[in-house]
């Protein structure tokens, strides 16, 4: 059962939010969706947040439901971790970067997140089903986008399933997990300490480790505050460039981490998405 | 002193919240500004929000950064109360509809509220001089418009002040407050029971008692939740006509009270006031 929390007219469509109990987690689940006014099957554009952020961040925030409408496009916007929500059971952390909000987009393996933590199959496996309840979704048309965390994980989602995902673009991923301190502390707790298991989850590594796809989109802020220490897109620069992949890595002077810089390019990242899922 | 909370680049300008110790209010009181790349004097819109907002409200989720952009505007969204931030000693009630949050865009006469709710003034008075040191507005150059009690407020601004504000636009607005209840609980408590002193905050007692503005432009929805018991659009209609007041009033089938109706239809807001400050 899928309960709808809230669903507003929006840009001729709609905006909603919903809950469900994933069989996956184990625990209720929410996601925005956004649908456009056109009739007849639409493509899928899944919008992948970051650190702290829920089902609303992206939604309110980034400004795409106009364009996701001019250009016919769903979007949905799923919460970046399982929570304690009424009949949620989900481990949590103290800290912002670990835990309930920073799910990382990726199965845990290790304890006390294993149970709960299977962010990416959840979004893989049962978030498809979910949305075809609810919406005239293509599923033969997904394209993915993120922002910070959530650039990591669309990256590193597009890079391991490029026949499901026509196209991938984020705004200041986290290029590099497996080198940075927010990388070092979510994959230690979430996949333990063999470093092996981490390249699974590194899009820089999993280029390096012959995982291809044709192009990838990304701006990136010049003033962002997490740009030297967390996300590293000079790493991303340098695989693909070995690799051959298209990278288009617009750096935008003045621009920080947050939603304001994402609303000034995010009809771009629309456009991009759309031209490929035309 | 004006305190930065926070500034960020947005759509080629900067979108800033600051905070400064008003000598009307007497409280530490908070707004956020967008200010385009343009250079030179720009005009200014002052976005007035509702029940419950804060100077976040607006900025956050109206999207009207990208057209002010567009049409080289400032746009200032002021918090809608005196509220208990660092130094501040507001009076407080607990419910949403009056005190924090709710100062109704009127100079309260009645205690506990008349030493801080000051709100017309504070915006009338003080802001202008405020809004100089941080930017460069053109004070020759203003407009106004609102959300619900913003839009209340904005009206009712701009039918007493005609030669300050040259064009006024509302999304859903309080049209006669005087008659309805959340108007009736916050008059009551603001200004006393003598409901004389009423008519001077409510557009439509305004307009009957002669206040003249060429024109106005309302976005309503029809699927709000507040129409019929809080809003009467259908008031306004009437006072604008008998008093030959040209009023465009849209009726959005399919449209509720919350801001993603506002997004849908901000562009035509932002135009209409680009227009008429040009």
């Amino acid at each position: 059962m899928i309960e709808t929390l809230a669903s507003s007219g929006c840009h001729g469509g709609r905006q909603s939010f919903h809950a469900h109990q994933s069989r996956i987690t184990g625990t209720p689940m929410r996601f925005g969706l956004f649908v456009p006014a056109h009739s007849g099957p639409r493509p899928v554009l899944w919008c992948l947040a970051g650190l702290t952020c829920t089902e609303e961040t992206f939604a309110i925030k980034a400004g795409a439901q106009r364009f996701a409408a001019d250009h016919g496009l769903i979007l949905v916007t799923p919460d970046t971790s399982p929570r304690n929500h009424a009949g949620g059971d989900a481990a949590d952390d103290g800290s912002y970067d670990l835990g309930q909000g920073a799910g990382f987009w990726l199965d845990a393996t290790q304890a006390p997140w294993a149970p709960n933590y299977r962010m990416a199959s959840w979004l893989l496996d049962e978030m498809p089903e979910v949305l075809l309840q609810l919406a005239p979704a293509d599923l033969a048309r997904q394209s993915i986008m993120g922002h910070s965390m959530g650039g990591h994980g669309a990256l590193t989602l597009a890079l391991k399933h490029p026949k499901r995902f026509r196209s991938v673009s984020a705004f200041a991923p986290i290029c590099a997990p497996s080198e940075v301190p927010w990388g070092e502390k979510a994959f230690g707790a979430y996949l333990g300490d063999d470093r092996a298991a981490w390249a699974a989850h590194d899009a820089c590594a999993l280029i390096a480790g012959g995982k291809r796809i044709d192009e990838i989109l990304v701006d990136q802020g010049m003033a962002d505050q997490f740009l030297e220490a967390q996300l590293r897109p000079e790493r991303l620069e340098a695989a693909c460039a070995r690799a051959g992949i298209t990278l288009r890595l617009r750096r935008r002077a003045g621009y920080d981490h947050g939603y304001w810089f994402i609303q000034t390019f995010i009809e771009d990242h629309i456009a991009f998405h759309a031209e490929r899922l035309a």
